[in-house]
């Protein structure tokens, strides 16, 4: 007998050699028939695996990402299945799962695919997923393996195998299709109830392109029609609220050739958004006893040496300037100098907790083909806060911060959110983690109670936690269900202890504070392009560049309507007027294109009786109201930062 | 006969050979008697010498930097006759007018000189000086030069001989002492009323550690004794206000060695001081019908190359990073990265003017031996801001941002201050100027005119403005009479043309916009250390870090204290409690340490009648008030930014 510890704690016996499956069945045939994989010991298993010896278990459906990529991954092999069938001695590269799918490379050698042979691929797919086969994994030897492509000719999978050594090779078989792969996949084809081919591109093999063009196929599969259905109808809701296309039309912001890629520069519109968000986090931050500081962009090479971002984070680093035989380094995180301005002054525990704030700008490298609009960029304006406190004031401040989220998430209408507690791996202490198990058992406890008392909604992952302490993860969902990796929450017992930070107990000894990273609002980038997203571009009035645009019918009620534009200005209001000489619908029309959320329309009317006819965004005429009225109507509105 | 032109535009003639003393007395005794050197055609020239030509002329007194340069330089030669007298055998190396005196460096053989020898030398100065020695220009060649040095047996001033052409070498002699030297010196040693040696330094010969060392002695001199003795009232008074000192006993701002030098670090403190400014800039600016954007902190090599940084302006910048195959560089000017902005969308004349502001972190290399404090520094926080306009506009744009310098005098106190004209050289066009005459004149003559229509004091000079454009530097004084440069204002008609901005005109033909560059608070660095000076630390409530400090008489009154700060900090002013168990005195004198402008003593009388007792810093007592009464004094002068 083996003993299966499940995610609660609970501990059950079962036979070896028991599988994943069995043990669901062991507990509902309904949740059996979800099951896609399992999580053994912390790696992705196939459900149908074997278990030979005591393990930790995970059963992993369709709500786990783990769950998703592995039916993913499975429908590359269907589709394999499929085109094989259509296509007789296609050769195959590899088909991984990606971020929303899967794709699989191929050399169809003379032939060429067309968008209605995708037509055919999912009816075929279709097809052979009703056939119910199952996945079947088997352990092969380097020979067999080799003599098994080299007999289909296949010198793609004979190049793969290249890499490999003996005793770690498997294949994976479904219906008439084998694969080298090393798994896992779900149990069987009949799982797959929807199929959609979205994409066929060129990719040269290995990514360089003096290699061969191989062809690969892009799709994405659902356990249901339904669910396919919404996943398409939420990715051509995405399309219409393309960040980068409402970025470009409400003069958010713009890049440069001559500035360099990932560099985005904040047009006027867009550093409105941006004020209006530094505002409330100072706001927010103010009121929870944060301080603020103002630092440097660059740094000497010593001081990323002592905080261990050289050279184990270079490759995300800008490369350096060599001056005065110095090098300096653009920053990529702020931490190392807020540590610097800790240290700066002594500190006893009266000055803790000690929090400091920046929205601080950092340097990041990533690769050109990897950056993506707002999403993927190299200068990140951070809401970043680091705080420096005793392990007795952790629990109180950690909730803190994990309340803050959860305001924001409030003003910003966002009702789907995950946080994801990353881990250790106690069997890694001290080499991918700081060797100190009784704060990591500590730390992890606390940061799951706060978690839990806070009743947030979590999942909790082995052995992904920073090697200086765990770390949240905070996932967010824009109103059309697309998630957003927002920001990480981090605990830290070490860097505090590479830079000697000290404070002063109260029985006068001298302790290393535990420090706290943190960044509710993420990045600017990052949370601007959700926003537009989340907001199809029509912001709330607060967060709106411009907040009301008075619309005169003809030139003669300009005058008037200029009197009501100082009005809206003296109440700090962001008005403008169209005093340009057109017709009133098409003044509407630019208006509305601009998604601007309130619109006074001033005709004769309005001018004789010293009122403003009301236009909302979404909600259509109001009627006419006094200029107060209105004032007061908006005022509050932004006051209190409502959305519609 | 020669016609000589006068600042006022006035030409009077007189005999060839006349001397500017001359001139001056035709004009009036009083003012021959307090010229120092005089301006012909732009180059400062000795008052007595003759002028044989056709001459725009200005009289130098001791109210020019040139007069007092002069000044000093001659003192220099004085203490080097004083120096001769007392160390027969000395031999000298360069003697130059700096900023605020001057220096002589000088060969002592196995001499010694000591503090007490500087009074025997100030003595001897002051004895030489009264003898009314006039300084005397000889043209000598070359030959008779090194003949005369030889002699004297002066291997410096040989050195110093070895790089000077027959033709341009001149000697200056007064009393016994004669020097090589360019000049020009003032008309006689009798102006010369009061003399201060204020330093002995050790200085390698031409800067080389190699070298031997020499003496450098330092002085001051003014042609007053008053004078001399409020200036180094002035320099006693500056040290107590050492914005270094300061800087760090308030927490203002800190610097480390491996964050680099010139790299300011922004304590809590400091960066209140910081947000505070740019609440009233951006107030300011917003009512000025200014836009804000946000710019990264680097740009390509090729954006550089369009505005001429590169290679012009290299030497002040960080050296390049190289990736991917580019240079990236950190921006040492906000104005490209502007540019890129005001060309993002197309734009027409009634986008104009288009007013773009930034408080834009720009990074420049000043040598580490440069460094000085906040006054000199490698990272800038600058008040940016680009004004695109036509030419129509730019006058008011211009008188517009010049009223917005004077607003932010009134503001800080700021009584004294000086604008700089500096204007091009008709005859280096197309050589240090752009080549356009016309734009030149037009130009300098609507800033001329904004200035004296403004009223505002400014000086004009020839040959010094930007190659684009005519400038104006602007220069404040501290209350202790101290000397800042501010910022520049500039008008720039050159890179718009670079980096092909276009509007289109009301005819819907294009045409080029004017730019104005200016940044009226300059850099926060500058901008803060000057007023940690010109307040002595001691800044007006609405900068002051903390606002109001409460000071409960003991524990008893604790409670009641944190109602009142709670009070306090509901009306948004920072506000701190002393609740630790020290002594009211000790409590009152750390407060007064960290210069908080209120202070709140709280004790059985305040408690019990609801009221707290005021002590105002520089005001002292002001008895007890109610909260509400309190909060409604300190509300208003932080509403009003008051001064005290």
């Amino acid at each position: 007998m083996i003993n299966i510890t499940f995610p609660d704690g609970a501990v059950r016996s079962y036979e070896a050699g028991v599988t994943a499956i069995d043990i669901a069945k062991s507990i509902s045939e309904g949740l059996a028939r979800k099951v896609l994989a399992a999580n053994i010991n912390g790696q992705v298993w196939d459900a149908t695996r074997p278990i030979q010896e005591d393990a930790t278990l995970s059963l992993l459906t369709w709500d786990s990402k783990d769950g998703q990529s592995t039916f993913w991954h499975s429908t590359a092999h269907l589709m394999a299945e499929a085109v094989e069938d259509m296509y007789p001695g296609v050769k195959f590269w590899v088909g991984p799962p990606v971020e929303g799918g899967f794709y699989y490379d191929m050399d169809l050698g003379d032939r060429k695919m067309t968008e209605e042979d995708l037509q055919k691929l999912e009816k075929k797919m279709n097809e052979l997923a009703r056939q119910n086969n199952n996945y079947i994994r088997k352990e092969i030897s380097k020979k067999d393996a080799v003599a098994y492509f080299t007999e289909k000719g296949d010198e793609y999978k004979l190049d793969l195998l290249e890499n490999l050594n003996d005793g770690e090779i498997t294949f994976y078989t479904q219906g008439s299709f084998t694969d080298l792969c090393r798994g896992p996949h779900i149990p069987n084809t009949g799982l797959i109830k929807a199929v959609k081919l979205t994409n066929i591109a060129g990719a040269y093999w290995k990514g360089d392109e003096k290699n061969k063009q191989l062809t690969r196929l892009y799709g994405v599969s659902f356990p249901s029609q339904k669910q396919l259905d919404e996943h398409l109808q939420m990715l051509e809701e995405a399309k219409k609220r393309d960040h980068r296309k409402l970025g470009r039309e409400l003069g958010i912001y713009t890049m440069d050739e001559d500035v360099g890629p990932g560099l985005i520069m904040w047009m006027p519109n867009g550093t409105v958004i941006i004020e209006e968000l530094e505002k409330l986090a100072k706001e927010t931050e103010n009121a929870a006893g944060y301080k603020r500081v103002v630092t440097p962009h660059i740094a000497k090479e010593s001081m990323y040496l002592t905080s261990g971002h050289l050279p184990y984070y270079a490759d995300s680093m800008y490369p350096p300037m060599e001056m005065e035989g110095e090098k300096y380094y653009l920053k990529s995180m702020n931490c190392p100098h807020h540590h610097k301005i800790f240290a700066a002054e002594s500190k006893s525990y009266r000055d803790l907790p000690y929090r400091i704030a920046e929205y601080g700008t950092v340097y990041r490298y990533e690769q050109s083909g990897e950056l993506f609009g707002l999403m993927r960029v190299r200068c990140l304006h951070m809401n970043d806060a680091h705080i420096y406190c005793t392990k007795e004031q952790f629990n109180d401040e950690f909730r803190a911060v994990n309340d803050m989220y959860l305001k924001y998430f409030k003003i910003f209408g966002i009702d789907k959110y995950v946080m994801r507690l990353s881990l250790h791996a106690p069997e890694k202490l001290g080499v991918k983690y700081v060797n100190e198990p009784v704060l990591w058992t500590e730390t992890e406890e606390m940061v799951r109670n706060v978690l839990k008392e806070s009743n947030i909604p979590y999942v909790e992952v082995q052995d992904e936690a920073a090697f200086y302490g765990p770390k949240i993860d905070v996932q967010i969902y824009s109103v059309i269900g697309r998630e957003f990796t927002l920001a990480t929450n981090q605990v830290d017992f070490s860097q505090g202890r590479s830079f000697k930070l000290e404070y002063t107990t109260q029985d006068n000894s001298t302790d290393t504070p535990l420090i706290i990273h943190r960044a509710p609002l993420g990045t600017h980038e990052r949370f601007i392009g959700f926003l537009l997203e989340h907001y199809a571009g029509k912001l709330p009035v607060w967060l709106s560049p411009v907040q009301v645009k008075i619309l005169p019918i003809s030139d003669k009620f300009t005058e008037y309507g200029k009197t009501v534009l100082q009005e809206l200005k003296k109440a700090d209001i962001r008005a403008e007027i169209d005093d340009r000489n057109e017709k009133i619908g098409k003044k509407i029309r630019d208006t509305e294109m601009m998604k601007v959320p309130y619109m006074l329309v001033i005709g004769e009317k309005e001018m004789n009786e010293g009122k403003v006819s009301v236009r909302r965004q979404g909600k259509g005429d109001l009627g006419a109201v006094s200029i107060a009225e209105f004032l007061n109507t908006v005022s509050t509105e932004i006051k209190n930062r409502s959305s519609l």
